[in-house]
């Protein structure tokens, strides 16, 4: 949303003032407190009606991350924050506080949430009336040895940077002087483990920058180039078989893209060992095979499924809290008998049906149901998929509907700027090579 | 520079091709090997005649920063990569070499620079027909105690990334519950030492960041922001003194905002000691007392100024060398008897005329002479300085002068094209207050 005050707001600022204009909560109102800030929680944020509740948001990130468009920020096809919303904004615009600080536990008796900063040691209770759990959940290592230490995730903007800064890292340390073509070779290597949408879409941007920026920027080191993508049964399993076929024949059809059916036993610091003891080496391992629940999931003494989610009605309210004050959303979350996919559309209408809720009569509140949109996934080279109930599309159409479609649902008019900005300098300026700590 | 070629270059994307249009340069040109990526260097780089010279550029960052507008960057007004150009694209459009390495030691008899590289522990020599040592300064610490540990430099975008890093971060813990007010107010207020224009423009762009945009995101607590600024004898000591004592009524005026004639003993984790005793406690202190020089420049046994520059003579070239293959530019360097600033301006001015002399049969080449255009300093509040030779400038007007001054200044259209983009969306929608790391 364009802040509608955007004039006024210059006036203020032409004249010198320093006076706020932050409205302190009063204690009149329930207290509902919001634990997160991903898709679920930020959707709950946005949509719920400030005159009701004094609004608490509790989470280790002070902003809200676009995560479709984040694999796009691993080569620098956008900017981190361009895919961000800072929370502050969105609080001030419902006049309410922010806590950057992770949940440790919940004292549901006493109606309590238990902080722990993460800046400093500084740990807080704060109570609540009403309680939405959005906490997300964590990348799912499956316990295999030396992927916490060696493999980045995708999860996170500081992920992104820190897989940005590698790639530009491997490029310049596999031209100097003196190299050995092994080592050269290594370097430019990356394995994806998981063929998931996040690992195809990282696979699809590193696609991209290798053919529209690397050739031109660093020679001849171009054509050692090396992408595998390690999936154990299929990719993208989730689409339909036609567009999926589609996407392997696209990514196979790719000179020095591999497409790998196997199992990873081990991540190494300088390559990947699969089952059968065969190694490859690689300077850069990107780790997207699904999700695992967040330490403070596990640790809540609530009924919860087979993958640690917790057990939600049809109203999203916990299934052992006879309150009914506690709710729970998004990857954290499964509504019984229902198991619902993990993605951020499940979650974004969970947090909007919930905004909805928290400010009706009980009464008058209809059970959630979930109508599924479809899905969208990048494969690089202008090229992507529309899987949706209505149509099956793929290739440079379904790239301009991509494009289209999530520069439409980027949640202000800032990012909706600055998205076609970063597309248009990378297009004719190329991607940005910089790199700084 | 566009890139003239933007639209065959999109041509070329769409058709999928791989292959390089990278020219590997030849032997048969001389090698002229620059060190360093600021002011001098970049300058130098950009204005070669590439048909003369094979040019491998060697530095410890990949890009040049336009160090004008990096106080900008620390409050969010701009964005860390809308004031950086990566070295790459220039070295591509003069197709070259460049390697991301520290120049240790200089071989003068055998023409050969010993690198090591930044990121790994590959070091290797790189021989050279002409040299151009433009390796710049370090922030200068005078040996006062802690301020390598505690202080924050303002020198290279990952400085000016950390100062950001750590305010979003102060206001963050200042809003915890529970904290006692004495820390609320010690990490609300940050010392900046040194009155220079970095120091002066870091306090501006914090002013404007705390009226604009702190009352409005973190509500009471802006009250509680206290900005010091330390200096021993005068600010802004090269302007001229009329727009001086502009400068300082106006920052006098300011709510919170402090100017101190003072000397700084010791800066610890927690605050700032002066020499009287006094202590004052902050959560940020930002040094920038001057420059000093950087370890490679003072172990050159080469004839140095007092302060360790190595002197070169009217045609930048260093005066113990009889070869006159050698030259030094920028902060690294001082023209025998002339003493030239430490500034962009002289550097830029260095690299451009070295960059025509070098391709001049020497008997065509005339000395190096500086003309002053002047100088522009922003003071906050949109009130800057304007002090050329011709004209002494301040306040509104000054600033639009600044401002446009800079955006024509900037070395590309995609930096062209993001700066004002950027100036926007701090206007309307407020500064970026995501932290990640």
């Amino acid at each position: 949303m364009m802040r509608k005050q955007g004039l006024s707001t210059l006036a203020i600022r032409m004249s010198g003032s320093m006076s706020g204009s932050y409205a302190e909560a009063t204690t009149q109102r329930p207290q509902l407190v919001i634990l997160g800030t991903g898709w679920g929680s930020y959707s709950v944020l946005r949509h719920i009606d400030k005159s009701m509740y004094d609004v608490v948001v509790v989470s280790p990130r002070n902003h809200f991350l676009f995560t479709p468009l984040l694999a796009s920020t691993t080569v620098g096809t956008l900017e981190f924050r361009s895919v961000i919303e800072p929370v502050r904004d969105t609080i001030f615009r419902n006049a309410h506080h922010f806590h950057l600080a992770k949940a440790v536990s919940l004292d549901m008796a006493n109606k309590i949430v238990k902080c722990q900063s993460t800046l400093s040691d500084n740990a807080y209770d704060i109570s609540y009336d009403k309680l939405v759990i959005g906490v997300g959940a964590v990348a799912n290592t499956f316990n295999i040895p030396g992927v916490e230490e060696h493999a980045i995730f995708l999860k996170e903007i500081s992920d992104a940077r820190k897989i940005r800064n590698r790639i530009l890292a491997n490029f310049e340390m596999a031209l100097e002087p003196g190299i050995r073509t092994a080592e050269q070779k290594r370097l430019l290597s990356t394995v994806i483990v998981g063929g998931g949408p996040t690992g195809v879409e990282f696979g699809a941007e590193l696609y991209d920058f290798v053919r529209q920026d690397v050739s031109r920027l660093y020679g001849e080191q171009a054509k050692q180039v090396n992408v595998t993508l390690i999936e154990a049964s299929q990719i993208l399993s989730m689409f339909d078989a036609r567009l999926r076929k589609y996407a392997e024949k696209k990514i196979r059809e790719r000179d020095r893209f591999n497409l790998l059916q196997a199992v990873v036993a081990e991540v190494r610091k300088d390559g990947v060992i699969l089952k059968d003891g065969s190694e490859i080496p690689c300077g850069l391992v990107v780790w997207s095979t699904g999700i695992a629940q967040r330490k403070f999931t596990k640790a809540l003494s609530v009924p919860k499924n087979k993958q640690e989610q917790i057990l939600v009605d049809n109203y999203l309210r916990l299934t052992g809290d006879s309150t009914g004050d506690v709710y729970a959303i998004g990857d954290c979350s499964d509504i019984e008998g229902l198991h619902l996919p993990c993605t951020a559309q499940v979650a974004e209408r969970q947090g909007r049906y919930l905004a909805g809720s928290l400010c009706k009569t009980p009464e008058k509140v209809s059970p959630f149901k979930f109508k599924n949109m479809g899905m969208l996934t990048y494969i690089g080279g202008y090229r992507a998929l529309t899987d949706t109930p209505e149509a099956k599309l793929k290739g440079v159409m379904s790239w301009v509907l991509w494009r289209s479609a999530y520069l439409t649902r980027l949640g202000s008019w800032k990012l909706r700027l600055q998205v076609p900005m970063d597309w248009i300098k990378a297009l004719f300026y190329g991607r940005d090579t910089s790199r700084f700590e």
